[in-house]
């Protein structure tokens, strides 16, 4: 896969040095380009924000050095692209999204700041995305985010391949409580349960707390899930409780 | 505002060095602090981390080194503290949590990796968050970005007061398009009326591109908001087209 970050603040990318997709990129499995599209301005202060018309308060990211930023890619990388631009009005990102953009060869990620952007980058995306409903100073946390979230879906960059499945959200339901050593830690116990060594029961106790935590917390969640007969039978229970 | 983040990556925290958190730390409005909770182990191999009792896939992180993480800022930053833990069944993170944690003395979050953590560090905590349905490797970049978010709101922070409370979401409705210099680009024009001089034409514009956008893509953020009478109108207007 490749990446492709559209950024005025490239060093804030540090990050993705370390952990998981520090190790993707040693691996090869992924390649994270950050161009700084202040290169791009064609004024001599260099700067890549004007006034909104119509007025108003704070600075617009102008469509010009954004536009001559993406041609450079193209050049540069030509092919089919997802182009991202975080958006508060864009979709929200969840699971569903980032194992979709796990099968792109390239990803292309335009990282707004100040007050916004000209309406006229949006010509150039593919997906507005949000990232949820707050606001953040410049898309380049969120941008981060997305792609861990979305590597950890390409083959090879987890250790376990079973992992990026088996967890919230994956199966569509909450992860039950897990624990380990000690078993009693301060006074406060595993249950008993976990260190049974009953593995069926193990695996129901789990299912359970899983179903009841989805239903108290996320009842919107299980709308989605196709449940076996089992999770039909132990969800009935735990409503009728 | 005094920050603590407990985390084992404690170097991806270099990206808050940049943009709008940097400066807020040169200005003294907030104090950042990294603990590696790793140097709490009370192992010799300073693992963090250990099988999850009842089998499974992966690594779960072990209560004791976050605990005596937790003693250790206890008696280094005394007094009342918001505790944040990333969880996926926690709270979704949005504009108000932020203002919430904004009017906070202290904030620390706890920063999860690997498979998750034992349950019993729950205990801890005073806020189990989510910052959406998606799976990160750890918790150090959602936890810049509630940082940024929550920052936003800390007087003096933003340069221009206004602006936080002059965006998507801050009054429950998404932003209207903007534009900035040229009128003309690469063909595409500013809409006539943002050029015209007219406010008043500007403004009621701007809300009905507001309304219509939030009507469009996020009708349930409009069940939060109080409307104007001139709102309420324009709202109908827009509905019976």
């Amino acid at each position: 896969m490749d990446i492709t970050i559209l950024s005025i603040f490239p060093r804030m990318f540090q990050s993705l040095d370390e952990s998981l997709i520090g190790k993707a990129q040693e691996k090869e499995l992924v390649n994270i380009d950050v161009v700084d599209f202040r290169d791009f301005t064609t004024n001599k202060q260099n700067h890549v924000d004007d006034a909104p018309y119509g007025g108003g308060a704070g600075m617009l990211l102008q469509a010009q050095p954004i536009y001559d930023a993406m041609d450079y890619v193209e050049t540069k990388k030509p092919g089919k692209k997802r182009v991202i631009l975080l958006d508060p009005a864009g979709k929200t990102f969840n699971t569903n999204m980032a194992r979709d953009f796990a099968k792109e060869d390239q990803l292309v990620f335009i990282c707004g700041h100040y007050e916004g952007f000209d309406e006229r980058v949006k010509d150039l995306v593919t997906d507005e995305v949000s990232i949820g409903d707050y606001i953040l100073t410049g898309g380049e946390l969120p941008t981060m985010s997305m792609i861990d979230a979305t590597l950890r879906f390409v083959p090879g960059v987890l250790g376990n391949s079973v992992s990026a499945e088996d967890e919230s959200f994956s199966n569509g339901l909450l992860e039950y409580p897990q624990y380990s050593r000690p078993a009693d830690f301060r006074g406060k116990k595993v249950p008993e349960v976990l260190t049974s060594g009953n593995h069926e029961k193990i695996r129901l106790w789990r299912l359970e707390q899983s179903l009841k935590k989805t239903l108290n917390r996320r009842p919107d969640l299980l709308e989605d899930v196709e449940f076996s007969k089992e999770e039909r039978k132990i969800l009935n229970d735990i409503k009728s409780k």
